[in-house]
């Protein structure tokens, strides 16, 4: 398996959600065995041995991965989610998403201040939920935060976004986004 | 690992997500490696010998264990969504819920006549998204489909439900709802 073949395996749906979008979806590599593997092992291969104890998704495909990267890696897994779908009492952030915005949601005891976390996501656009959901993070109060995804989005500056921030991110891979 | 002790590591959230409801919430399960991981190996078990070749898992929670139980027992991860999120052509199916209607949708050519199909989620209460589920799967015509939950909520009727449906379901351990 090469990263080439991953790539391969993703489809191009032109025009969703909306006109003009070139959607890159995911479903048809996450399909094959063989990819599915390629992937939970590149991102098992990169964060071993940093001494992670929890692995945080962001709903609902950051949920995807993530479980599968902890059980690998030692850790545990905590959801991030859209509002008032976690039951017990929550920390929120608000972030500016392109229509509107959103916010989002993790348990105010899922993480203590002598975790190690790597947040996971499956696809880095312009970084704005993956900034919102390490604020989500720094706001539990951690020990450090690692943030991967699996693919960036070539040309939405999302790398740029969040270097801005102090946040370093790791991608598998990238794709370029056709205009 | 003890089902007793995974049990006790899910918590009560009592009046969610409306009054009078005690909400199972198995955030605070996933959040520990052995419990996580002793989740996914029960299920591993149960259907590693099956020739299982793609393990559908029911937004969202059922994308929790979905993945890496595919990965294990050697199939791929087949996703069923809430409407519009998937961006190809889908199948869909409109059920029932406690309060109003709800459909769900999985790609049209994510499965094959050829496919045996493991159908996961984490909860079964009533039984109704589930059947929904069966019956989406069924639409895309597979071979055979074997269906799993993580809990069973006793007291609701849902293995009954699935049975009088011809639904044969199988699940890790039960809860009994407290009134």
């Amino acid at each position: 398996m090469t990263v080439e073949e991953v790539k391969k395996a993703i489809r191009n749906v032109p025009d969703f959600p909306i006109k003009g979008i070139q959607f890159k979806d995911i479903t048809t590599a996450l399909a094959r065995h063989d990819c599915l593997c390629w992937m939970k092992d590149e991102i098992v291969r990169r964060y071993k041995d940093l001494g992670i104890t929890q692995v945080v998704g962001i709903e609902s495909r950051g949920f995807i991965l993530a479980p599968a990267v902890a059980m690998e890696i030692g850790a545990g897994f905590v959801p991030i989610r859209k509002p008032n779908k976690l039951p017990g009492e929550t920390l929120k952030v608000l972030y500016d998403k392109e229509y509107g915005k959103d916010t989002i949601e993790i348990h105010k005891d899922a993480l203590t201040p002598e975790d190690v976390v790597l947040i996971h996501d499956d696809i880095l656009a312009t970084g704005g939920s993956m900034y919102a959901a390490v604020e989500l993070v720094r706001k539990a109060g951690v020990k450090k935060i690692y943030t991967n995804c699996l693919i960036e989005l070539e040309g939405l500056n999302g790398k740029q976004f969040l270097a801005d921030r102090g946040v370093e991110i790791e991608c598998l891979f990238g794709i370029e986004v056709e205009e």
